[in-house]
């Protein structure tokens, strides 16, 4: 029998480990678990058994207990978002927001249920520190959007624009993995688009560093890429507004 | 001395409140208190002496102590905010909105503290409950624009943004808080009134029933209303999208 006459592999590769590569390695179970259910419903044995490890070990390298592992699988996760965001600058650029929504939504699909928990509120693993975390997401989501609308360092109403734009996609996000993740995940992305189009044009309206904004925007966009789509589309709908003008 | 031959005016208030009166007292003392700090800086002993009882009183009426309070406080804001939103179904729709919002955002800014530690995650006082109150004034907001809308049944996609929407209005209500209550409240408003109106215009260009809304809407406005100065300022901003038709 082979466990007689040498060690199951399992059990090999749980002694070849160096401190690293363990850690690696109980931070990639916990994540999928916190991923897929809500921390509550996370317990360290969980995780333990994830991982094929004791108890006790987990406890060696995370002394915090749950809290810690919970936090460091969102400080990993976060990175992990964070990278999503990284687009050259090049090419219409509510095409690059296209490829960022792509791998956002992904990721938010591979998250489902600990993304819910999280931005939810009201979850016994929310800290101070988990609150951090997300923000500085946000702040890096806002960051990337002002690079590719060339306007690293807007004045207030362009900045406030662009982070309310941020909370409108993590509300629409959230609504989505309600809905069951309906509409598909590219008509929820055209969508989120559109509306960023939206919001800079009628922002424009009334601010002048969005209006040049705008106007750089435009020139880089084509008749075939989403700007030119959703101005064909929105012909009929104004139409409706003659008496407006 | 007049101390000794009648009790001071405080002290007869203290005696004559009935058990109603002494508990909306007591819940208008914390909901001051709570509006204006964050609830972590906020004591017992704070309300008892801002309602000029003593401590064990306000344990006699509220025995869950200061969460107890707090959630009470925060429900009966929470009945105060939803009959902001209540508004005749009469004018233009953008009209209507204007006032809904004009009494939503003078709520936040006697709120400000308060609003800003609720809705801004990672508070101690946080719970489910609390959640949950948060999550029925988002309902009925939802439901009170889709009557003005004409959309008390919503398909998903008008449904979606309108919480969107409101997700939105609630991101900018915090970080107008953060930036010393600026832009000014009706400046701010104006802006969020425009936000719906270009939302609702591109969820029109992919969505039929959004289309039929704003077709219903748009025929309601006026050229010097809200959406009519919204397109006289468009003008300028579309002039640069010629080249996408």
């Amino acid at each position: 029998m082979r466990s007689m006459t040498s060690p199951a592999p399992a059990t090999r590769a749980y002694r070849r480990l160096s401190v690293e590569e363990r850690r690696t390695q109980l931070l990639a179970a916990a994540l999928t678990l916190f991923a897929h259910r809500p921390p509550e419903e996370i317990s360290l044995d969980d995780v333990a058994e994830a991982a094929g490890v004791s108890r006790p070990l987990v406890y060696r390298y995370f002394p915090g207990g749950k809290q810690q592992l919970y936090e460091a699988a969102l400080r990993s996760a976060a990175d992990r978002l964070e990278l999503c965001f990284a687009e050259p600058k090049a090419g219409p650029p509510t095409e690059r927001l296209t490829r960022v929504l792509d791998r956002y939504l992904a990721f938010v699909d591979e998250h489902d249920a600990g993304f819910s928990a999280l931005l939810r509120g009201g979850s016994v693993a929310e800290t101070s520190r988990t609150t951090a975390i997300v923000d500085e997401v946000r702040r890096a989501a806002a960051e990337q959007i002002l690079v590719h609308l060339g306007a690293e360092g807007p004045g207030p109403r362009l900045h406030m624009m662009v982070r309310t734009w941020i909370a409108a996609v993590e509300a629409a996000s959230l609504i989505w993995l309600d809905e069951g993740k309906r509409p598909a995940a590219d008509e929820l992305r055209e969508w989120l688009v559109d509306h960023l189009v939206a919001l800079l044009t009628v922002t424009a309206a009334t601010d002048e560093e969005t209006a040049g904004v705008v106007a750089d925007l435009l020139a880089q966009e084509t008749a075939d890429g989403p700007v030119g789509t959703l101005v064909s589309r929105l012909g009929p709908v104004v139409g409706g507004a003659a008496h407006l003008l």
